[in-house]
């Protein structure tokens, strides 16, 4: 048992961190006047493209994908650098290519593409020229039971045609997400995890339609392309299009999820640092009743709460990375859920008392807390809400124990 | 000890009632897509004037206040009504002329205005002609302790001279907001009691910049006149603008409160059971995992502790609102800030819940529950953070064995 | 709506505070040293005795009980006495003779009893001669559901034959206990609720073995007759004996539960109200680093929330027991349930302050928090645990919406 | 980083596992039967020192002791094997001789005692021949100051002479506790960390007075020698038993801390997850209202978050340990402070959950969850209150951005 980061891991954070500190912290306020100023909704200010181009001059690409096609790192060796750019969630996920839903849209080409899929969408997906989405939760079912999804993937003699209504598809408003990996039912006779599919749409096919933006406790989320409710009705898209193969969806989901919740989780805890230090910074700067709040006793219950509560998030998701890595995502089921679990209200907590010290400035556009907490608030219903987990957890850890005598 | 309403009150409540019923639920929907539709981000959909129309001639009107300019009804009579109209927060306070700001501002106009002042800004608001802004809370102190206010009102001759930032200043981007009271300092070198003083500033008069719509975890509240930064650069105003005498500021405010607590309690309570209905709905309605999740164990639990927190809750802003009637404000200190700190926490629970329950439409723009949310979270803040009151609270419950032997 | 107590409980206030200034509180050191210095594990201190007599002297005497039996109060006159006894659990109910289970015992002859039945053990229990039991619970079974029950009552000719396992039977170690009151089935074959009967069994009736204390936390709660576990083998009794009619147990049971909750409820707000005051001595008169403890933060938090929560606790009590005064024990059976879920878990907050507030001493026999809090956390047991409860309230609440169509 | 643990870990967490299955589990309830039977209320059940010739003959003897006296364990190594015996906390630490209060004694004689000191009580304590106390606590000042500690040692010729009143002594009851190490102040005008010393006093030295058993939540803990109560009036001890030299004391108490607060933590882990068994088992084996426990889904929730916390407590404490022995105690401290603030809290809610899970059972003294509740209860005080610590580890966290300017 070490607890310390490989040299490879080491070298990457010193690298990061320096990237942060000369390009990413000072682009915040670009950003932020930039969005201001830029004339749609849904288009990204040019700070963007640049610090992307100088992520990868610097090698700071792809971090999340292993094999050739990425940075070749491990679970373990990325989580601690998710956990770096989620300080800068607006910015630095992006920046270095890693941001959602990408992440998992490239992962899902890489290993279940073919030549020609990977061609067309994997690679420029690769070199940050496009963006994509995934288009799996519908508003008309309880999507966190996959078995629910209702959107129909039809055979059409060499096409396939889709009907259905999807909602908070992430970065779809963005012009230049240009492809969708649709899930849908192929076979609603199938045994349960087997009637779904997965297939490529691009942005243009006719009978699409990005319909709106959906909101996150307010917030359109413009700058990363927003969540949008999409249509299909009677999207026709050519048969080759579809990943893997038909009944395939389901697994491919489950393949999708588990690095995606390490990422999130790594993130999350990014922001939670983040938040901790502008809680701290705050605390020493404001005095009221004639001293500064940072000696108010609750605030440094907080802190302290705050400190002991990242630590031992961190030292959780990493453990999940480490057995991803040594036991694979089945072997890791437990620890992926508990990290789903237990992550997003952990760091949600932490930014009610980060909104809460700020005062009025904590729920404003002045300050990055009340847009933290949405998001992070938003983790415990993304991929299935917290309960439906903890409910699978429960039952795995009951097992152990059925047809035993009691005690 | 009687906890039946009296006939005065029940009387009131079946009306109302039945007004919600017959037109304002219906008039929702109507709200929504006038708000969709409308030019400009500030105006109000006129569907609201319909209802102001049509609850006056019911004589559903002006509630809040006491003595012959309102409904002369008790703290303890109006409570049960307010709670009425927090179950659709958006349409029904208005409706009957009861929403915040104005109420404080008539409140004050009514205690401490000059015959101008009730006939110039009083009587158009007592009939909903126009709207009004209370400007205290400051962007760059801790305005939860007065003391720190640092907005200056400085005599000149026969004008007030006012220099300062505000912001958060509710309902002031709404052009028919035509008055603003303003609380400054006249006498920094006062005892700190009686340092500030709240004066009358017309909407156009020179000086003044209505600057911005703060957020509120990403929602504007533009069908509610926003939030607004405003601006006092030498804004001059006629001496007779001052409300009662200098340095009667701080009583001014804590004269305002006291009724301004309960009323946003009470409305968080109607919040608190729309809340309840919507969830108890929706469980009935959805299913996941081949039930009903008003099934699922879980649920259960939030919709028991939701129910159980709403009646505690109701019966101790009940209790507040009778002391206030019985024994004044004074009288009623300890239960007023009890109500502030426990009301806006308790609500918020409920409202986590909901959106849990509603899942990705929980933190939409779809279902009223993440607004929601997001008006009642900002409660914890609002009138100074919970935890200077807590404090407050304490000091006083101490007090009761200072200077004893301990035991 | 009147939050005042009415004038004779004012009267009765005044009395019973009185009493409990001049003998309870100068008691509880005597108490405690008899306890010390008894031969036996399960008497009585003698001083016991004196206060019932100096009580019932004064007319504190039998409060609980409605009608010309008791002192004809109503559950609402009640409810405040109850309060303050709590202040002094081991000692003031039983002093004002309304202590539990004869509380209970006493209500069930009254109104079920058999002229004969009152004749013989109503009255020696309303004059404080001797003590009862109520054997409810069994070991072998989740009591809370009262099918599951087992202990089998069966007739055989003119006798009762009582066979069953029960536990924390208590004050069934005090000698003086001379009556028990069993439950257990006659018909197994009836309907749920109809399989139950309740009967008389005196204490030297053979076959009966009061076996052993049962412990709480530790505590043999020996001054008060501790918490038997009792075997009936072969027991056999009059048939006469039986209360009321075969298979009338359950409703007795649930007739008997309403009122019992309001007492165990307001007494544990007489605890809480009793443990705030200890701590708030405390804080004063203890100094850390240089200040009182009461100066620290987190300690005002905690003050500030124990007093909150009692307000609010004790409104939700006394309106239950308005509630049964005015529509009966089943048009307050929401209320009912309510206090039971929240009353104990929030009494218990406080507690578990008061002990961490007094260090070491807290969790020690110097102090009576540690004790305070075991017997407040098993009320979130006794009668059913509150997950059971918080099932049954939500069952109602989501009945109003059955059978709509969803939102 | 590697989360396994090493060779000879795993080799010894085999043989230890062993010896739980082997010995200890079919020992416990031997131990309960003796307890039962013994004659004196202090006095160690005989099986306890089977299992300890039984453990020493299988090498499974002083894990807890690095270097050449014990096993020579790191703590990362140790603290697995510290979680296995908290798993039968009454039993197992003893058995192996890894039980508190002796390893902190053993770990300050082996690190400062003198060689006559280590011959005649170190290799004593080491061999499990005698135990030992460690006397800090005092009834009278907030103990978690250190300089509030008030005993006197005073010098005089060749002796120093001990004034004082301590509590909760862990063990001191028992009879073969042959050695106390006393904390006292030997020179009050020395700085405050230089004011303190430690000094052997055995048991039988005239002037000391082993008073009473203190109890913890009505436990008197007998078993393991009590928490006792001693005052000591003018005891003479040599000179040279004074550990290390004058004004040493805080040091030592120090460096005792941070190894048993590990020890306390890793056990406590262990508690927490015999508890988890306990509640599954006793989930699967009882039902009520028609299902086993374990279907409702309250209680799976309780089982997931149980599951979620063990695992989140565990790594943060092996964190701990692997930066004890890489970076020290010093470097160690924000880490050594967290578990020792998160550790009893989160083992203390998994605890609560197992009461309210055995229902009346989970309250008594047939199955030990109501004890493993009130051991852990006490680590919230033990060593300071955690609002002691908290407050501790937010100045550091603050201390890193001090004499910033604030963004």
């Amino acid at each position: 048992m070490d607890f310390a980061f490989d040299a490879k891991t080491e070298e990457l954070r010193g690298k990061l961190l320096e990237f942060m500190d000369s390009h990413i912290y000072p682009a915040e306020a670009v950003f932020e006047r930039q969005l201001a100023e830029r004339d749609s909704e849904w288009s990204q200010p040019p700070i963007v493209e640049e610090l992307k181009a100088e992520a990868r001059k610097r090698g700071l690409w792809n971090f999340f994908l292993p094999g050739d096609h990425g940075a070749g790192l491990t679970n373990l060796q990325y989580a601690p650098l998710a956990e770096i750019t989620g300080r800068s969630l607006r910015l630095a996920p992006t920046a270095v290519n890693c941001a959602a839903p990408d992440t998992g849209n490239m992962e899902v080409l890489t290993m279940f593409g073919t030549d020609q899929q990977k061609k067309q969408w994997l690679q420029p997906l690769l070199d940050g020229e496009i963006r994509s989405a995934f288009a799996m939760t519908e508003p008309d079912v309880a999507s966190s039971d996959a078995r629910n999804i209702a959107t129909s993937i039809r055979r059409d003699g060499d096409e396939y045609v889709i009907n259905g209504r999807k909602w908070y598809i992430s970065g779809a408003m963005n012009p230049n997400c240009k492809i969708f990996i649709v899930m849908g039912k192929t076979d609603p006779d199938a045994p349960a995890h087997k009637q779904q599919s997965m297939i490529l749409v691009p942005r243009d096919t006719p009978g699409m339609t990005v319909k709106r933006g959906m909101h996150v406790f307010g917030y359109t989320d413009g700058d990363h392309g927003g969540h949008a409710e999409v249509l299909f009705e009677d999207v026709r898209v050519p048969a080759e299009n579809l990943i893997a193969g038909e009944g395939d969806g389901f697994a491919i989901a489950q393949a999708r999820l588990g690095p995606g919740r390490i990422h999130h989780c790594m993130r999350a805890i990014g922001m939670a640092e983040r938040a901790l230090e502008l809680m701290c910074r705050r605390a020493l700067s404001r005095e009221t009743f004639g001293k500064p709040i940072a000696e108010q006793g609750v605030v440094q219950d907080w802190i302290a709460e705050a400190r002991v509560k990242i630590e031992q998030q961190r030292l959780l998701v990493l453990k999940t990375a480490w057995l991803m890595d040594t036991v694979g995502n089945q072997g890791a089921h437990t620890e992926i859920q508990a990290i789903k679990i237990s992550t997003p209200i952990t760091v949600e907590w932490i930014l009610d008392k980060a909104v809460q010290l700020f005062g009025a400035g904590g729920v404003s556009q002045d300050f990055p807390v009340a847009e933290m907490w949405a998001q992070v608030r938003t983790l415990r219903l993304a991929d299935g809400p917290d309960e439906v987990h903890k409910r699978s957890l429960a039952h795995r850890e009951l097992k152990k124990y059925r047809g035993e005598a009691s005690k």
